[in-house]
Formats: structure tokens, sequence, C-alpha cells
């Protein structure tokens, strides 16, 4: 199951990559040539991203396909003759694609993922794969702040409602979840990639009972074990008596208050004094789930204040990446059959050449990295790129989701300290250029 | 031809809309409610929203439904019985809709929509009603701005390699032409919607080629009146004087060059100049188009200073509304059998009760409006909210998208000229609010 079909996701383009594809066909100029994706740089309010978003660009690459329809409604623009409509007809991506792994940390100018194909096909995969590659790594890269800020506290993704459209909502479950989130309330997202899903209850629902601990009652009876009671509808604190009634009813039952949460007022002060009601009740294992406009920095703040939350809900923030909604993501020509290729626009400059990017590592810490062109000797360190797709196929199986988030949380654990930091600009992470490029930068590569 | 099958749809929803209905279903509580939509205030940098999105709501609601592969997996949760999974099976909504209509201007509090159903059904279509209306009313809105500061020159959406996915990059071209913009790069969105699509070409064209006066010579014969050269890859000047020698060439078989286009360094100084080259060489009708990280801000400070550009593509910043990327959007409880419903949280309490929202109008100038009762006698002014849908399907044929686009026009132009200046805050828009409201306010409508 899919939430785009191949035959929409072919259309999902600018025109312009249409254009240039008939241009291309038009004079058979179909050979060989190299695009690599990249982040420019990074956003202020970032010191690292994270890689998210290959499985979506993998899958598109694989099946994206023209329908007769679209075929159909190409033909009716007066811009492409019979001869590419029916090129377009029996169009596939056929070419090799080398990328850095969902998880691993990513730093400005270094490939995400390399593209090497037919030019006419290779061109044509720009819109779509920047699409999904760089709102999926914009999102697990918050969701990486955000667990740093939990210090080991759990965080679900709150953020369907507010995320940009249906497809948005998908992708920053996953995203987030690859970035350290525990859960997601989006059930298709459940459904589609395994994340565990969870929920609370909505002020609707506390509003639709005479009384507010009917509720609350009720609720707690038809999820043992399970239910969070949603506190503010009237007033917090009162909200918490009447959780303390249903509480100590499920006790002496031998079951037990799984939470409450709070989702307006004053946090900080709200928490201490429902945690001790809790306690002085011997609820001790009811959990404070906070929720409401929640981001890094307020959960960092609720914490260090030593706020007794034990999970947050965070939504907004994390769905749009409120503070950095985009990230200047480009995917640009660097070779082709002509030798390398750079863009000398003026602050938009490209480094030309067939890459790969080289992480050294000390002692469970990432020093520096380099880029280096492909065919320089191996420098020191880990090469990030690795083949995932030959001839228009997978190399091999995807990996299991919970895998790229084990190996998210291990790349960010290895970031320099002074880059786990939430507040910058910091010093930042050293990323060399080899002599290689440096060569044919200073020689001209063309142009 | 969908982007979001029903079936997804219906899954793609907080897991509290289904805990809830899970239990107000085991206790038969499915009396008729009504539940609205609204923002709870503006973002600091807009003066007004535009609504949209209504379309994308209630082809939602006329179509959701359960497939066996979501029933299955909800099974699989351990929450739900099979009761009611059985009874989700043949879930569909059958609510009654009132609705701002796509196009009206729109301000805090106001309901967007309304929607009276029994109590299950008006709950669960939360999530996905909140997803779809905010995000386009969002942009929208934003393209209103956009247009404003482009007094009368086109601008085309240039977003889908920024929107937040494929959802997020149709929902984008639709709000956009909306809200004004006369084109989209988004082809699936041409197809769809009937959304005129347009391009350029990019970097990657003119280096696939030896010399740049080649890609010039090639891009200018395959499309002949429509191209539009893009300037920059090496030197924007000395891509201007190619675009000129192709122009003449053009010219000398009685065609025209359609337009170039800036990309990068200073707008202002090169379309000056690059003007100059043009009309020194008779090229007149030769349009300059700009792109590269523009918004309104940009566009009114290079239009004020004179800048000779005719036209703008806008990517990042409409797609993404990067300067208020979420609008705080909420679905309430207002009214149920037992009466008018409030919630009176911290900072975040509702209007109780159903409502409608007058607007008065003078001299073709909105003047002010009044949220009221709906069973309170009609105020003064045009009543905001008509109905759409009733038991479950829609009251009549949608509005073409281009009527849509117009009344978005007259709202806007409509608005207290302060409200259409790009910098805030300014004095709010007066929305008043009614006795009957005010009432039950004071009078302690439940809770």
């Amino acid at each position: 199951m899919r939430l785009v079909e191949p035959a929409n996701a072919a259309m999902l383009t600018d025109l312009y990559e249409l254009t240039m594809a008939a241009s291309y066909f038009g004079r058979a100029m179909n050979e060989l040539a190299t695009f690599e994706l990249f982040i420019r740089s990074l956003p202020a309010e970032r010191n690292f991203l994270v890689a998210a978003g290959l499985e979506d660009a993998l899958d598109y690459l694989e099946s994206f396909h023209f329908s007769e329809d679209g075929l159909g409604y190409l033909s009716t623009l007066g811009l492409f003759d019979e001869a590419f409509l029916g090129y377009l007809r029996d169009f596939r991506f056929t070419g090799d694609v080398w990328a850095m792994a969902e998880g691993e940390a990513v730093f400005p100018q270094e490939p995400l993922l390399r593209v090497t194909a037919p030019l006419i096909e290779a061109q044509f995969v720009e819109t779509f794969l920047l699409n999904c590659i760089s709102y999926q790594t914009m999102v697990t890269s918050k969701a990486a702040r955000i667990s740093i800020a939990c210090e080991g506290r759990a965080f679900v993704d709150f953020s369907p409602r507010r995320d940009h459209g249906a497809d948005a909502a998908l992708k920053a479950a996953r995203a987030s979840f690859i970035g350290g989130a525990d859960a997601t309330s989006n059930v298709l997202a459940g459904q589609l990639f395994g994340i565990p899903v969870s929920g609370t209850m909505a002020h609707s629902y506390v509003m639709s009972f005479e009384r507010e601990i009917d509720a609350f009652q009720q609720y707690a009876a038809d999820f043992p074990g399970q239910a969070t009671l949603l506190l503010d509808t009237y007033d917090t604190i009162a909200g918490a008596q009447n959780a303390v009634v249903v509480g100590r009813e499920l006790a002496a039952n031998g079951e037990t208050l799984h939470g409450v949460r709070l989702d307006s007022g004053d946090m900080d002060a709200l928490s201490r004094e429902v945690r001790a009601m809790l306690d002085a009740a011997g609820l001790r294992d009811t959990e404070i789930f906070a929720s409401g406009d929640l981001d890094e920095h307020r959960i960092r703040a609720l914490l260090s204040a030593g706020a007794p939350i034990d999970a947050f809900g965070v939504g907004t923030q994390l769905g749009t990446s409120a503070d950095a909604p985009a990230l200047g993501a480009v995917y640009k020509l660097v070779e082709n059959t002509s030798g390398p290729r750079m863009k000398r626009s003026t602050g938009k400059a490209t480094l030309p050449g067939t890459k790969q990017v080289y992480r050294v590592e000390r002692g469970g810490t990432f020093e520096h990295d380099t880029i280096a062109l492909a065919e320089e000797p191996a420098m020191e360190g880990r090469p990030l790129l690795e083949p995932v797709m030959r001839g228009g196929r997978r190399t091999g199986p995807s990996p299991l989701l919970r895998a790229v988030r084990d190996r998210a949380a291990v790349s960010v654990r290895s970031l320099p300290a002074h880059l786990r930091a939430l507040d910058g600009p910091r010093t930042p992470y050293p990323v060399g250029i080899s002599a290689g490029i440096q060569a044919l930068i200073q020689g001209g590569a063309h142009g």
C-alpha cells in the first residue's frame, strides 16, 4: 500500500524537468551523467543534520512511470511531440545510486545521494528526490534535537494535525521515529511502518460527559492500564483531583492509572503540584505526560528546572520543523561524459566531480569528514556513500526501521559534544575538501 | 484520481480519535454534536487569513472508509473489540457541514467549518480536517501577501522541491493559485486542478552543453516563443550577452525570446543591467523573470526600488509559509444535546454554542465581523457560513477553481488598507462577539 501511486509520483515534477527531457531526447543527448543531492548550508538553528528519506527515494526510483492519463494531459500542453510522449510511455529509471544510510549524521556540501544514469533519467528525478529527502532529513534532524533535550524520557509525534498535508504526516511520523521519537499518534504510520502508536484523549471527550470525573472513569474502564487522562479541560488542579479519585478506584481493583496529561498553563509548577497529589495518593506509577507548543528548548527548560514530567507529546514544532521549516537541498550535475562539471553562480557554486565522503572517528567521536572524488585513492575514515541501487533495482533489502533508528542514535551520540548543544551557533564540524576536488576547481572544471 | 485514497485517509488520524470513538460506541453515546474548526490567533507575521482546503475536506467526508487491511491492523493493537471493529467496517460520515467559502478572508475565532453529526463521526474527523484546512489556509494566506507585493506582476509557485512531501506540493499549488499565483511548476497540479503550468530551465541543462550559448539556442529552438533562459550558471552578465545573441537570432526569424531568468546575485542591479542589454538589442518583449529565496518582502523591496522585473518564481517561502509555518487551528466541541459547551483551559478557552459569522461591508471595504449564535436573530451583514454538506453529501457542485481565485482577490481587495500592509503588527480587524455568546459565557455554559 502506498500513499502516492507511482503514476502520480511521475507527474509530481517541475515542468522544466520534462521540457529539458524533451530537449535532450530531441537531440539524443542521453549519455551517462552523475548528479548529487546535498544540503547547501545548515539553518542557523542546526549544528548537524541526520539523513532520512532514502527509502521513499528508492521506492520512487524503482516504481515511477507515466500513465496514459498523465501522457494525455502532457499532450494538451502543446510542448511535447508524439515521439517524446511515446518515449515517456516506457520511461523507467535504470541508473545506479549511491547514498548515505538513513540515520547517518550529515553536513553541508556532503552528498546524501549520488545518481548516475542516462542524462534524461538522472535529470528528471530531481524534483521528487529533493521533495522527499529534504523534508524527512529536516524532521529527523529536529527529532534528534528533541531527543537530546528529553534526556532519555520518551516523546511522541503528535503532529498529524499540523503537518503540511497527508504525506507529510506519514513522513513526519517515520522521520521522527528515526530521530528518536518513541511513538506516534498517527494510526496510518503505525499500520504502514510498524511504529508504536499512542494517544490520550481530547477535551471534547471530557466535555461530552456531564462531569469530568465521569469521562475519566469511563475512559479508564475502557482502556485498563492504558488510559492517560487530560486534566486541563476546565481546571488542571481540579482535574488532577478527579484523576486521583479514579486512580485510587483503579488501585483498589489492582489496576493502574497509566497517566495524566498537562496541556496548558505553567507546566513546571503544575507538574510538581500534580506529582505531589499523585504521590500523596500512592499513585507513584502514574506518569505525567506534557503537551502543548513544546519544542526542544521548552523541554530542556522544564527538565533543567526539575519538572517531574515523564514523557512529552510534540506536534507543530516537530512535524513542521517550525524554527527551520526548509533545508536548502539541491541536486546538481557534477560529472558527465565530458568530465567533471561545476556551477559557478554567485554564492551558489558547486563542487565538481563524482564524490565520496569519508568520516574519521576517534574513541567513538566523529572527528572530521573529507569530501573527495570517488576516483581518488581512499582517504582515511569510513566511506559514507554506499551503493544502494544498480540498474534501477535496489542492491539489497531495506534495513529495518528499528535498525535505522539505532543508527541515528549512535550517530548523534558520536557527534562532538558541542554540536549536540541545542543553542548555536557553534564551531562547525570540520569537513575537508580533498586535493583532487581542489585541483578540479583551480584547474577550471567546466564551466 | 486522488493522491490519498479514502481508506488511507480514514487511517490518517490520531489514535485518540479511535479510542474515544470506541469509548462512545461502547456506551452508545452517539447523539448529535456540533464541532467548529477555527484559528486561535494570527501568527505575528499575518494581518489576515484566506480560507482554503474546503474541497479536500468535503472529498474526505464524502469518501473516507475503513478497509479490511486497516481494520486488521487496528485489531492488532489490543485496544478495540470486535463489536467496535464491526461498526467501523460500515462507518461513514452522515453529518451536516456549514463552512466559509474557499477564498473568503477569515480572522481568529471565526469558524471556518462547522460539523454537526452523531458524536462519533463528528469527533473522528478532527485530525484530517485540521490537517487539510490549516495547511491550505496558511499557503493561500501567504500567496495573498505575495500577490499584494507583486502589484499586478505575475508570480509562479516554484515550491514542489521544498514542500513537505507530495501531498503538500499538490496542496501548495492549488492554495497558491487561489491566493493569486498565476501558475505552478507542478505538473501533477496542472493535471489534477487545471492550473496553468510553467517553467524555465535548470543549471544542469546549461552545464550539459559544451557552451552556454549552445544550450540557449537549442532550448529556444525546441520551445519557440516559450523559452526562458537561465542566465546565472556561470556569470549572469555573460549569460545575458548569450541570451541577446539568441534573442536577435530569433528576431531575425520573426520569433521572440520569451524571457530570461535571474536566480542569484544582486537582483536589482542585475535586472537593470540585463533590461538595458535586452532593450539595446531591440528585445523589448523579452521578460525578466526572477527567482531564488524570494518572499513578499524581497519582492516589494525590488519593485519599490524600480527593478524592471516582470514576473517572479517563489518556492520555499510560499510552499512552507516559512515565516509562519503552522496555524493554531483547532476543532472544538461547541454544542451537544445537553446544550452549548465550552472549554476553559488557561489561555485556550473556547466560545460556546453553534455559530454564524456576519461581515459588514461599507463602500466595498470590510468594516467589521460579528461572531453570533446561529440561533440568534440574524445580525447586520453577510452571513459567511453556508451549508455545504447535508447528510454526508455535498449540497451542490463545487465552485470552479478560477471562481475561488476571483473570490479571494475580491476578498483581499476588500480588506481595510492597513491590513493589506505587509509589515505588522497592525490594529487588528474588528471581530465582535454577540450578546448571545457573551450571555452563554457569563451564564457559565458547561463546563
